[in-house]
């Protein structure tokens, strides 16, 4: 039986594989720093920030602590990197509004339209560690035409744990054979494997920037490897 | 300051409000039981299934019952019906294709063109005692542009309760003030007030057939009375 006989969705992680996180929030981050007239390098504050989601990510995984939503842990780093890059005068309510840089980032040039191709074959949904409010104000902003939000904080876990992919087939009905989720990074392809899910890996070599190492798709059997969204849609038939 | 100020996402009761339950379970039932040269009545057969509906969620209401979707209630109830009206003989792949009637409801004619309208300003989805499986693919089916899929399995709680509302919010990362709930049930838009939620009285005169009795949105002083989508849209400015 082929792949696509079986399949009846595909999910996505969302940060570095459907969205340009380090852009957008380095955007952000230079427009806040520019408002308070203090010079940073706006990407080094980005990978600081993107730097401390494992291990607050970890806490919660480890049971450490209690569920905890992706809004408030990425707020928690934030408010600890502001004093370190001379920020620490940004009041309350620009560092709400900054913290929202990760509701606003924007798709990868090839994800929308890919994305609406395979929306017409599949059901389609992020599986990220992203809150749902978060992924609904970037599917609304950006356009993303996702049938489901499904991640995190609908499976109250973290990738990569088990459960975390786990329990969004199972909202969604289906067998984990029956879902393929799509991602740039390899960790999570092999934990969704792992879990019983089909595995698309999708290249985004800029994910770091210019001349950074990214994975490339080499590191595993993947059911399908492409190099955007649209080979990921002409391979499965979409 | 306006309601349409302060409203970010509008969200809907599903059964009833965006879909006519009762015509598409009896068509369903009709073509199960031709296939077994059974005559039934077919619209009772949905109102009796339908009836089931409220006391099967009570004991998960209760506690009485751990946390169980609507699909498994649904089946239980249609497995205890069938043997009443002449259908005991249906087999299990028959059985679980008519339980899925409901994930192939067809909505009121207005509600898709209404909810595109409402799209374009405000956050839209479900808040409904549906699962996940459910409202997906009858979304996909149908056309129901749904931003996200809300309700009891997402809450974990069904509707009346509070918690079923609360955490609909809080997953959207919104105040129940900014979110509207539209219904053609007056009892659920009374808990939704209670819960600090907006409310849209939408009229389905036909939800129970022809010359069956319906509210009418007297009940109760809610936000906004509408007679279908559009002119809940024309209402909320959308």
């Amino acid at each position: 039986m082929q792949l696509t006989d079986s399949l009846k969705a595909v999910v996505f992680d969302v940060f570095g594989t459907c969205v340009d996180w380090r852009s957008g929030v380095a955007r952000e981050v230079a427009l806040a720093a520019a408002r308070l007239r203090v010079a940073v390098d706006a990407l080094d504050f980005a990978d600081a920030w993107r730097g401390r989601y494992q291990p607050a990510m970890e806490e919660v995984r480890s049971g450490r602590r209690p569920w905890t939503i992706l809004d408030v842990l990425h707020r928690e780093s934030l408010d600890a990197l502001l004093p370190k890059f001379g920020l620490g005068a940004l009041d309350e309510a620009a560092r709400d509004d900054l913290n929202r840089a990760w509701h606003r980032l924007d798709p990868w040039p090839d994800a929308v339209g890919g994305l609406a191709r395979l929306k017409r074959r599949y059901v389609i949904g992020p599986m990220s560690n992203g809150n749902v409010a978060l992924l609904v104000n970037m599917a609304k902003r950006a356009g993303i035409p996702w049938d489901v939000i499904l991640g995190a904080e609908t499976s109250r876990a973290y990738k990569p744990l088990p459960e975390s992919y786990v329990r969004c087939c199972a909202m969604l009905g289906l067998a984990p054979g029956e879902v393929m989720l799509a991602a740039a990074h390899e960790d999570d392809l092999r934990a969704a494997a792992a879990a019983g899910l089909r595995t698309g890996f999708v290249a985004r070599p800029l994910e770091f920037g210019a001349g950074r190492r990214t994975d490339d798709g080499s590191r595993g059997r993947w059911d399908v490897v492409a190099t955007d969204f649209g080979e990921l849609a002409d391979r499965l038939g979409a």
